[in-house]
């Protein structure tokens, strides 16, 4: 079963502070979401990639993600290589996203804006036609000894959504047919690979940590507590420790910080809580009397 | 009753050119559209006022606007003054809708950057619970003889608009009780001059005759080639004729022009035909699979 | 006694919402500082001028400030004309700031980007050592019955500011000599009217109500309670009350609000709270070493 | 002893270009301040990798630097990989700057802008506390052989710096403790390798080769000439002479460009010479009356 | 005989700083120039208005400027009022430019900043054929007593220009027929007032004294040393004296100031010598072989 | 015989797309134009490599093109490696051309702007004196097996282009000497693999699949049909068919688009037909009086 929306970032627990909120509000709208890490957290100064694992799969219970994964990209060197692309591409022709979430293109850690610019050219390629991703991965591997894609992964069990998406996604005007890449103008036929090309309709980045004007913001008050428990759920980052003790604030710190900025961003909005996002498209609007933000 | 949108412009022709298509589509919706003309038309260099006035009224009616007027602020000469801002204002309070459409800030043509101005301001002013327009505006006309605001206006007849607004407006997240004003935020209780305090819930700018990049763009498909009449209702600037001849494209040139903008702009959104539109606020997205334009 | 900087607002109670936190500090550091309202308020939904008069003194006092007056320009009407001109450029001449602060030349309400366009272009003004303000102002007044230019002020009591801001003034770069506008590069002689030549030597631009990139933070962190306080001396605008509950939101409310702002601004700089401004000119940096926000 | 300072550039002869002033008078102040040169210079048109390696060092001398040194990286093919940010890294754990000068990121020579991302993303490496670099390095040069860092050097004799480093440290902010990391928030802990993890607290753009507006300047007018002088110790390249007389401006030009160039900047802030920076972060202003550049 | 050029100003000596150069070097091309101050610079801290006159004509006929005239606007407070357009805007009728050289729309300077909309606004005005500009002025000065507009003037001798400028015009792709206006597309026909409506074809804006990137500049090398001699005309403003001292900066200091910023603009397009300008419209380019400033 | 015009772009009928019009009106002047494709289109969903060849020949022609060749970097891979700026600086070298069109930087296919970084980076490396291009790529090809260069060319019958490239020269001010790199400031000198340095004078970028604002358009309303002939030459791509009738318009559509863009772009430069073109360096004007594109 397709995802409606995939969340990619560098670093578990980098989605939780980004655009956590506005997961869990769309999986209880009845979408299937979902969260691809690209490294394993072995950089971290606290904690072991284990214990990231272990709590990236907990993160994600909380925000009732349907699908969550890391790749095995090292930690603080995430490159735009072809190689990474492939493997990029390879998940998204598997959870075939209709909605793909980046980080935004700029920031202070190079992890993160290098893995916006790798989800997008990945989004591309996962829509070509003629390309074989098992075929080009396999040479890959076999000219370079060490190249492996072990995914450290996770998978909601089966009924986990209790709402129902079809429900939801008859509301969708995205979603037009049976068929979730219908519309999505990528030709169509199952490779040998048995992965058929897929392209996200729609790209949007996550901005919080960028002081970008966002293009717009979605109201996660009602989400807002949860989506705070998600990022707690690292205990290994986030409860107060010696380790790192100069670099991480205080936990007691950490609440006020996400606080202030989702009420930042509401205020934009008129609402309590936000998280801001980035659109390249422009809108194109149906209805001017729906337009929601005031502007005076 | 109120209108729900207005489009406010210096020139009577310049709403059929920026958004006479957006304004036809909302009348189809069954929402009140109404247009407001800050000028009579005196210095066009084709036709005369009277001329303009009766075109106006055609093209109103072909776009299905439930009213129009023109203000008696001289062409040419359109200022941000204190006089100014008050009749915009009492315009507002009586019309009281609930979207205002403004030209862009910038421009070539200095009243149509004025009038951007002067129309933002006023409806500041429209929602000042201590503002009385009337003694206002009696203060001023009896200070400086000469000060009238004879409108000359154009109704639409009772009926005219066959779909039902009220249940368009049903759907509208925006109107949400019976009182059109409720949400506005700005304090009721009727004025001495009959008129309650009234602000714009929305304001968004036309931006077709500026080279900027539109925040949005309204698919006119369905409406262009009736507000291409609606502009051809100006018969006395569009006919060719000698007077301007080196000023005014023939009439055969106007289609291709007309026609290449709109296609230029829809192609930005992946439908055939557009208007394009700024708005200064962010927006706010309720549903991520429901946003509209594909990216990549 | 020259003022060390001056915030000019259009309307009681913005500048304690924009710049309150940073006249405190510098008040602490001991500098005079003062506070120049153009308006009296009386367009204001709740409470009379009267009131609003009341409060503003009560702020002022709680801001530490020197001096503040409001001026009888209309509240919903700031025009930047010559004589509104004039007359702020006669409470430079007498304040004689070396800083001034100005609302940011955008913004929601008029009279906000109206009063920063108003106060820079009377800075100038006030600076040209041909122009005589009071014969200026007196032609006005004689044209215009009713031009008129009471004051509604406050000045603090002789020694109010305990600690000497001669001693802080030595520490300063700018003011190098005793006489306080010896380096502001404007030709000095006394004026038939008394008041000498004198501009400003910086303008900055309280950037708080527009999500437009800062200059510069000021770290508020140890002002900041004290600064609310301000704010909620006027209680005619912040009490939960029945007149404008619709447009105001209730005090429980406020005080997120104004948190949120000032933490996040703290935030982009590595403090706790702050308020953001905007300077047109570059920076000059003495000592790279000295540089305070790090980079990554 | 840890830099101070460090000026990172892709050739000999760019950092006198483009911030030879600021870092002598860096020095002067009494900061120990390098440069790091990514090539030898071998692709110039004229003179050897040879002469340009005794012209730095010249240089260096006479911009009072303490520490200069030049990598292997290929000139003409400076390029953003794993090994050369491994490269520059181990230079910055072993230097230990608190500010990083940095080319700024766009320009007409991919050496230079790509000298920025390199220089940026190393910065981030050299602080990840479990990255140890020895090993990766030589990871790395046993796979490909050809992979050696043997440096190009210069250090400046002890006691070179005839000021005292600690006397003027003492008035600077930043530094505020014996260690010079303490406050640079990176885990301390040294590694097997000997070097413990370090990144600058401050990086800064020289952005005098591009024609965007600078944050600020440094005022140079004191150290105009000597600066001067430490570019014409490139005597293979500016000396007037057969080789590259097409590209390379007669040597009585260059005296004029460079004098334009600074006493351009040093206009935008009242002073006689100055060079330009960028930097990404909002600046943080402890005193209004401190801020040195009029407005008006 | 129509002009060719028309740079308009705020002030005497403003002209000569910004775009001397060119106007000089269109001048030895053949064209006619002119020059339009806006006011008569009595508020200027050295020397009388009349001194100022004199020293504008020496200037003009260094400058070889066709025509030369200052209006009555008061100096320091050049208003964008109805008044001021049209007399500007006979100004343009009178000597119908062609080209339009304004000051940028952004400076230090009110005076400058709104010479620049009000130059604009009047070009528009002007090119209005129903607008008559005698009855529209005598009607204002009927209302106010003292409205005046007594120009101080300057016009060049017959014969001044000794190359021929119809030989130049030959070769302008511009000026295509007999009629300067013919393809200005504004509707002929002589007024009652005997001014037919003219607007200038080009409009651009001198943008010296504005930290904004130019969108072209104009090589003056050949013209540097007039045009500066131009400007040293203004005896009452640039010789050293007591009056101003803390103002003006040294005679021996202006030199060095005026050709760093010549030269600064020049070394952005490879010339020596240039003047900086800004156009609001596209470029539109005939031969990509014969683009001139070199890329790489 | 070098090019006087070369244009760049991933994939063969990109340039039919963004700048055929002004590759045809550069050759009806005489020019000598080329293409170069990085890639030969093997992952495009319609149609062969080979069927794209020959099509690519026939557009040519169409265009007038004198030399066209496509290198064999993977389509849907285009990487700026050392590699490939080896490949195409090398071209670059053999055909020496004075121009060089790069697609824009920004834009939605990877391959596009990927391929203005390579080829802005080969043009620097083209010009470098020292570098030998032969033995570098000879020295990448012995290392890894696989690299080769074949070409799928083009070239022009001699005698193709009718008029004289050499009188259509004399006007231009660019070639100022019979060497057609004399003035392009690379040192001269034939390098032991027979190509010498050379870099082109100017770059620029077509921007057709942008929403950027152009610096400049070119008026192709002569050349648009040919334009669009050499376009409909890619019968493969542009004819109705069954494959990818999800992804193509229908060619009746085609037109519709093609014309609509063209006529845009037209619109803002007052012609009908025009293609958009991005320079980065300042415009250097010689005749104000020449400038084309009226203001108002």
């Amino acid at each position: 079963m397709p995802l409606d929306i995939l969340a990619l970032a560098a670093h578990r627990d980098d989605v939780e502070q980004t655009c956590g909120g506005t997961l869990l509000k769309m999986a209880e709208r009845g979408y299937r979401t979902g969260i691809l890490d690209l490294t394993q957290g072995e950089m971290g100064t606290r904690g072991t990639a284990e214990d990231r694992a272990r709590e990236a799969g907990e993160a994600a219970r909380i925000l009732k993600a349907s699908w969550r994964q890391a790749l095995d990209i090292p930690d603080g060197r995430v490159e735009n290589t072809w190689e990474n692309r492939l493997k990029v591409a390879r998940v998204l022709r598997e959870q075939r996203p209709r909605v793909l979430i980046l980080p935004y293109w700029e920031g202070r850690h190079p992890d993160h804006y290098t893995a916006s610019v790798l989800g997008y050219e990945a989004a591309f390629l996962a829509g070509l036609a003629k390309l074989n991703l098992s075929s080009q991965l396999s040479a890959l591997s076999s000219q370079k000894p060490g190249v492996s894609s072990e995914f450290s992964g996770f998978t909601a069990r089966p009924g986990q959504s209790s709402t129902s998406p079809e429900g939801a996604k008859k509301d969708s005007p995205g979603r037009k047919s049976g068929d979730p890449s219908a519309n999505d103008r990528v030709p169509e036929g199952r490779h040998s690979d048995g992965l058929a090309p897929h392209r996200p309709f729609k790209i949007i980045y996550a901005s919080l940590y960028r002081d970008v004007r966002p293009t717009f913001v979605v109201d996660i008050t009602e989400q807002f507590e949860t989506r705070f428990k998600s990022l707690m759920a690292y205990k290994s980052q986030f409860t107060d420790q010696q380790a790192g003790s100069g670099i991480f604030p205080a936990q007691a710190d950490i609440r006020a910080r996400v606080e202030s900025m989702a009420r930042f961003y509401g205020m934009q909005a008129g609402v309590t809580y936000a998280e801001p996002f980035v659109q390249k498209e422009m809108g194109l609007i149906d209805d001017l009397l729906a337009i929601p933000v005031r502007s005076i």
